[in-house]
């Protein structure tokens, strides 16, 4: 394994390895996602899987074969698989590519698969950056965009790798964000909010009111304070950081929310003409806002605590998020996000030790 | 105070004790609401607040003057006030309700003002029920209702009372839902939903596990098992027990998402004409599922835990609304739901104060 973290690359010297089986529509789209981004992007991609399937599908497809790469993999992790069988099981894609990444062959992995399957894949061959104390799962969500950000999406971690956190790994997951923020959408300075059940300093029992204080005495750290439920949807905040559970359930109530809206208003206002005819019209956008804007708009969603990126993907993703994904991981890397993540944890690490000897720092 | 908890009680000999200046629009709709129960229904009601304000409503609308008794109350919380004024003041509406209830003059407490109020006056006035660990707030929320009950809402529990719970705290909070449903609703046996971040026993930590193993050993809670973010709309149960903390983001999440739906589908398809019509022609139903669903229809959301039935309404109360949280807090008392609470717990209490003696018990 590569234990060096690696700086700041140029497109064409990075490449990305993508499970190719993974996914509803895999491996027709993430063949086709990849030779998309081949046209138009320099970095280098490793399609895993099924060679010859993949081979008949890159013979379809226009693509720029100088950037495409294909390693074999005889077996795949399907959806409803046990995620440990990519333990047991050495010949899985989604384990290959995982392998690739963790020897220094690529530098981000992507996957449109098993969720499970692919975070012990992660957590078996790629290593932790030193110091992260707990990996985190992250959502992208559609806001309303309060803050007039050039897209109308917000970041929320953990989502669900986690159940309860101490006020140290929130830290962490603050800073895990701001390194994505900062490299993916460009942002200088990210506000970050923490999830909690009033706005006061302290509210939320030990753990979030310890979080609050750390996090406002931490200068690069964008902390606006705490936002609630119903600030979520508003876009207020480009990082919203949560204890595992919460993230989860909150995340999980979003989704749950937009598709079952229509039903509500069906029930409730039946007898409402102009409110039917709404929802007749709407019922296609909400199949759009669904389909559309919870993934293939950004592609993916990282898994940090790794010194490799990895983007975990829809896995009902098209053609475009699939393309999106790999660019956004590359990016990642051209940004050198892990390296960033790993700089401010020691940084904050070092200086939280030196606390708790009993010196005064300043983070 | 009155430490007995009441049996079963005739509609005649109930009555009800409402804080007449808390709400928006109080007093004008709490007189009002008052007036219309009184025509319709034999259970007393005690107006409290302002004397010569409320007799000049009474004179407006028609009521049943046998029905109706005003007491006075010089002045009254506001919502922007700090709750711990009422117990500052002797002289609130809110404080005079609660201690009229608690002195036993009353059966239940109503208030559509300052929660915390309702909350510190009525810890102040009502005993807590023997055995009870934690009060609780609770919501009642619309959902897709498919258990195709006679009504679509659903009640959750704790939403913010508390931060944290023990697994006997989440015990106890399935008890006091149970005891309500049955008697609100007439639903013999309600389903039960414990909100976690997945379907298995394990999920969740300690706490969660621990209170899934115990629901699914009491008889009689009708626990269905762990139940997840994105089910809370379905309705797949009458009842939704956590943890304060994950109520509260939860339920306000789902209180925001009715309120930005709009504003996020705008955003994201500003191009389709198509959405852009249903949107408008939603906007006016959107707008009432947040009016009308809200509160309207149930009155409003009790608070769990003291021998008295305390209803607090919403704040943008109206007349139907604070006639239909009359009818609910009479059919509470009518059904003796504090009564029941109180023996369910007692019986738990008693059988888990056995185990924890290393005896085996059969709750």
């Amino acid at each position: 394994m590569n234990n060096n973290i690696s700086a700041k690359k140029d497109y064409k010297d990075i490449v990305v390895a993508i499970d190719a089986m993974g996914g509803d529509k895999a491996p027709k789209i993430t063949v086709k996602g990849a030779c998309k981004a081949s046209l138009n992007h320099s970095f280098k991609i490793i399609l895993v899987g099924d060679e010859k399937i993949i081979k008949e599908y890159l013979e379809k497809y226009k693509h720029n074969a100088d950037r495409i790469k294909i390693v074999h993999a005889s077996d795949q992790i399907k959806m409803g698989d046990h995620p440990k069988d990519v333990l047991r099981n050495p010949n899985t894609s989604i384990g290959i590519a995982a392998k690739i990444v963790g020897d220094g062959e690529a530098d981000a992995l992507i996957s449109a698969g098993n969720t499970g399957a692919v975070i012990l894949a992660t957590t078996k061959n790629i290593d932790r950056i030193v110091g992260v104390r707990k990996t985190a799962l992250a959502t992208i969500y559609p806001t309303h965009n309060s803050q007039g950000r050039d897209d109308i999406f917000s970041l929320i971690l953990d989502v669900g790798a986690n159940v309860h956190n101490t006020a140290h790994e929130i830290i962490h997951f603050a800073f895990m964000g701001n390194a994505y923020v900062q490299a993916i959408k460009g942002i200088k300075s990210p506000t970050i909010g923490l999830l909690n059940i009033g706005s006061e300093e302290y509210k939320g029992g030990e753990v979030l009111s310890r979080a609050y204080k750390i996090l406002k005495s931490i200068p690069n750290i964008n902390f606006v304070g705490n936002i609630e439920g119903n600030d979520l949807m508003k876009g207020l905040v480009d990082i919203v950081v949560t204890e595992g559970i919460t993230g989860n359930i909150a995340i999980k109530t979003v989704e749950g929310m937009a598709g079952s809206m229509k039903k509500v208003g069906k029930m409730a206002f039946k007898h409402n003409m102009l409110w039917k005819m709404g929802m007749v019209m709407l019922s296609g956008g909400i199949k759009k806002l669904q389909d559309v804007t919870d993934f293939e708009t950004y592609g993916g969603a990282p898994v940090f605590g790794f010194e490799k990126t990895v983007i975990k993907c829809h896995g009902r993703s098209t053609e475009k998020s699939i393309n999106n994904a790999l660019v956004l991981a590359a990016k990642s890397v051209h940004e050198d996000m892990s390296g960033e993540i790993s700089r401010a944890i020691a940084n904050y690490e070092h200086r939280s030790g030196l606390e708790e000897m009993g010196r005064e720092v300043n983070y």
